[in-house]
């Protein structure tokens, strides 16, 4: 399961030395979370809707090229399948214009009960039920 | 009613014209409010722990001089009293090491109830107390 | 000249108040501005490539009602003729969805040469020629 | 070689679940390592002054225990020595308060020449001089 999604930098991205500043790519990788999370159902809004949050516990980011003021970035999310009581995506990042690779990653999400902060050991119901649905599993 | 905070200019404050981006002058007069508010107990966690919540619906900037990383700002936060139930603050950023005015501004606060989010038309008993604990009216 | 730029609210864009952290309109702003710019051939990489920058000098937003996570907003640029060597622009918000007015608000720029920094005190070749070719003035 | 930098938690720092936003670690990490370089004459303008820029080329998080608004960060920012060209730092995040452990992480930066951009491959004079002085090496 992998979904493409489109960033503009804006002129706020971009650091003194003219590049998008490397801690904003973290934002870019939420989107392209997001994004993804949209499309199968799986976004801040859904989990919400099933007293679920899903704070991240890792995120690793590797910086290839830059992105600068003008450039269109590519975000292209890859859901990770494991049995753990976890979320896993992998990242990569391209210009649009040129195709180069600009970075790659991964965040991964735990579930907590959205009321009692308590961690899931195990899949929770909902995330069993979506994982029947797109995964077949 | 007058308190001046320190901050030091970040890198990721800075932008590709290698001065402070305009729109984080918005949380230099957050940092300032938040620094009074702290001293005399008017600061987020105050008002929320009297059921209230003071949501901004004015602010206004004007940028006289930039800052630039290395630099260190001194936000200047004036309460400004009004018989209206509202929190209105005037704002004056000056450069540490130059003494230079680099931004005036001013924040209007109005109140809510944090459950109902309510509109307060008049003053909610805590900041009738708060006026008459530091204002003596 | 009108132009409407559609902005997808993100999670990093949302305070503990479950809206739109008030700041963030200073981007949003930013974000109209630079999309009618690329329309119209006013962006910052357009009077960049003229040698000049065009800092901000004075911004105001007024609050009206909030953004949710979820939410995408419509921010409508208006650009507003003055024979004073400035660009302002006024803006106004809106919630795409219910079509609520979010915010309104203006911002005001001074052209610099983009190395001297000096200001320009009547308007340079470059904006003369733009208002004559879009203003016919 | 460790030093350790204070950082108060702002409003806008903090998500709608009533945490630290995970992105704004990156920026706590930076604050560490700009207080580490100012110190020890690492700072982004020390290497600047000797015509280099450093990128981050990678960074990690491990995201412990939340930090939520009115909570102040402690930063240990740890030098890790690398025979190669690069500058790697640890980092651990400590809630002042409670002194629990709130996140771990690293940043990996190389050296590039500020006008040639090109990569050096080898540690540059300056760093050569820089280890000689602090690490005796």
């Amino acid at each position: 399961m992998i979904h493409t999604t489109e960033i503009k930098v804006k002129f706020s991205d971009v650091d003194p030395l003219h590049i998008v500043w490397h801690g904003n790519y973290i934002r870019y990788f939420e989107d392209g979370r997001e994004a993804f999370g949209e499309k199968y159902g799986l976004s801040y809004l859904d989990v919400f809707a099933n007293n679920l949050v899903t704070p991240i516990v890792n995120v690793n980011v590797d910086y290839k090229s830059p992105l600068e003021y003008g450039d269109t970035a590519l975000v292209e999310t890859t859901f990770i399948e494991t049995p753990a009581a976890k979320i896993i995506f992998n990242f990569k990042i391209f210009n649009k214009k040129s195709n180069k690779l600009v970075a790659t990653g991964t965040s991964t999400q735990v579930f907590l009960d959205s009321k009692s902060k308590e961690l899931f050991w195990t899949n929770p119901p909902f995330y069993v039920e979506w994982k029947k649905k797109w995964l077949g599993i």
